[in-house]
């Protein structure tokens, strides 16, 4: 397909925009000042109010069945009608956004520009889990504990996961207080309680589930991939030193549940088609993952290609106008396994998933230096700070940092989508 | 007090009741068939439909306002009230069904036979929490692996705990599908799949949250024990070789996310006043708690006087008419942190708690063999099976076994009260 075949918005500022041109239209929950929490849909830097366009009637059949279902602030219940509803909203959102649409007017009153607009969550999520399947990541991570065997005897058959907190699940933009915590100091047989002195973050990727099932049944691996409604970003903060401390023998708690923070647009599978690849091959000599994991289908169509970066500003850079600087470009094609494995194992022993459950991906580290996503891995475990153009150095974070991931996916001959931004800037402990 | 003055109900059936006389007064979610859930308490062997008696009138002021806040057949905005709602509730239901009650026809209408009511979960859960404060629990597993040193370094200072699976608690009596997973076979590398052959309970107390905090602000530990609402029995299903294999690094997942069970019952801080106790002194040579989860009046009457009760009921011995098998006798005094200690660690670091979170206590075993809260312990991880009166052998649990958890308060010269039963069947994999 040629550049000049690429659907065109009459929306001007969203033909050829980084994150949200026509191709994209991912669901948020956004308010106005002073109004209730609705879905939107983002199209270049504005938001379409579905509730207006609703109102205005000119949604009708299955597509308006799934704008009912975003209504009341949330997304479970349009999650909960999976694929067929995503799609019937999707193909009319083309047709009313599309350069020949015959609604321009009507459309143009429900049309708020983005930056006047709150981002809430997109879903009340049920349960948080978060997985550890970027094997780069956890190589990296299992070098600092164990130079010669950086990886346990079970990473390449299961895929590693752990309960999250649901309750500090906050989207992008809002701060980051510095916990407090219970750390040894180095040499040390006692602990002591203070701030955080090893703050950092993960990138991720989030994993919204659509679909879910009944407690006690299974979600085969040829129908997983059927359960997953879209992605989006997720920074999982980390306190590294409270992490070290307490995470034996039940894995991490405290270090985690402060905040974790996500981008708050949900780009949908059906975005994301084109952007779908093969599962990379295992390095030679690397196990098969077992039955209940592997479908070829999934093994052939199961993995995204989706460009992931982190950015850092910190508060003296800001005041010096300088643009924040890059810690990491990676990719989720870094997963070592594909979220259709994830969701069929999570759910293999009859633990019940549910609409608007989120998953993390695990850090998503790539093979370099360039593409490590945590602190942790780029200064070694802080041996080797970051060096900024302000003349700063970090080991970790500081308090007045900003950490900026964003995601973007590009093909030639398709049209590029984004993620938009996930934020968050690092303020003093209490 | 002699017994003689203990108040009396006239329900009948009330006075002397194992679990619920007139002095508990516990509050939970029930429905008739064909109904909607909604709240009511346990007296005797009925239940009080609370809606019925607010629709007779009978109700008013804060009681009133209590009352309405349980609407909606889920407690969390009755809990968000806090302490003031349930004293109120409390006191006006002593009125009513004490002996001397104007009320008693009219109330008469409201009061179903238990038997004939289905029971639901009390609140829906935001986040579900598992702690591992049994430390003779956390000694008996610790030996299995590391017979000379059974306690990790950080044991004594930090309440461990982790993030559990909110979507699979279910109410006593909801049958324990055996999950299937990846094990490894002793000897091998290579993991097979599955069901489990370890399948174990786990004898924990329920703590349920009343009042939440803000994400951020932590809960001061002099203030932590007002954010607890009340009690109740857990069953940590454990499917202990899915675990010796996933665990690591990140703790345990699927090995216990299949299904917990809970008794359906609230027993509120109120009733449970009279069984509060000084927080048992620390062996000699155990360190003091860190100052944040220190205080002087939470260490003197922080504690809970709950005897605690595991019965294990198989297919043969229900076939032969035969008694539950008592498998253990313990005590809620064998946690060796407090409920507000749990409280003001978990928010240490901002995290957000929020009315009906619930926390696991972790398995609470004693000191000695026939107190001990697992299979895992009583058989030493299957190596000494135990015998049945109907002349069967369990290391673990077979399909068909019924595991019941009880628990029981008394004091000289008080009414005792129960927390009513914690049961589930296993049956077997899919």
């Amino acid at each position: 397909m040629s550049q000049t075949a690429i659907a065109r918005s009459w929306v001007e500022h969203a033909n050829g925009h980084r994150d949200f041109p026509l191709q994209n239209l991912p669901l948020g929950i956004f308010s106005r000042p002073g109004e209730a929490p609705r879905c939107g849909v983002a199209i270049g830097d504005a938001i379409l109010d579905l509730e207006a366009v609703l109102a205005a009637g000119l949604f009708e059949g299955q597509a308006k069945a799934a704008v009912e279902a975003t209504q009341g602030g949330a997304l479970n219940a349009f999650f909960a009608l999976g694929a067929p509803a995503r799609v019937a909203l999707r193909e009319r959102l083309l047709e009313l956004l599309g350069e020949h649409s015959e609604h321009q007017a009507a459309l143009a009153e429900a049309l708020y520009p983005a930056s006047a607009c709150q981002m809430h969550l997109p879903a009340k999520v049920g349960d948080y889990t978060d997985f550890y399947v970027g094997i780069q990541h956890a190589t990296n991570v299992g070098k600092l504990f164990r130079p010669d065997n950086p990886l346990l005897p079970n990473y390449k058959y299961v895929p590693i996961g752990y309960h999250g907190r649901a309750s500090t699940l906050r989207p992008s933009g809002t701060e980051v207080r510095r916990p407090k915590g219970q750390t040894l100091p180095a040499g040390h047989t006692v602990p002591t309680f203070g701030p955080c002195a090893r703050l950092d973050y993960e990138l991720e990727l989030g994993i919204w589930i659509g679909q879910g099932n009944a407690m006690g049944q299974a979600i085969d691996i040829a129908e997983a991939g059927e359960h997953l409604a879209g992605l989006c970003l997720l920074n999982d903060w980390s306190a590294r030193d409270i992490q070290a401390w307490e995470y034996q023998p039940l894995g991490p708690f405290l270090s985690k549940s402060f905040i974790t923070t996500l981008s708050p647009w949900v780009v949908t599978v059906e975005a994301l088609a084109p952007f779908r690849r093969a599962q990379p091959a295992r390095p030679q000599g690397d196990p098969q993952p077992l039955e209940y994991l592997l479908d070829a289908k999934d093994q052939a169509h199961g993995a995204f290609d989706i460009e992931l970066e982190v950015l850092l500003l910190t508060q003296r850079m800001r005041e010096q106008g300088l643009p924040a600087h890059r810690l990491a470009l990676s990719n989720t094609l870094n997963m070592y396994w594909t979220v259709a494995q994830l969701i069929a194992h999570h759910s293999v022993n009859g633990c019940q998933l549910q609409p608007g459950d989120l998953f993390g991906s695990g850090t998503l580290s790539g093979p370099d230096a360039g593409s490590y996503g945590s602190l942790l891995e780029v200064t070694e475990g802080g041996k080797h700070p970051v060096e900024l153009a302000s003349g700063e150095v970090r080991k970790f974070l500081e308090d007045g940092d900003e950490v900026i991931l964003r995601a973007r996916c590009t093909r030639d001959g398709v049209a590029s989508i984004g993620f938009g931004e996930c934020r968050g800037t690092v303020v003093a402990a209490n």
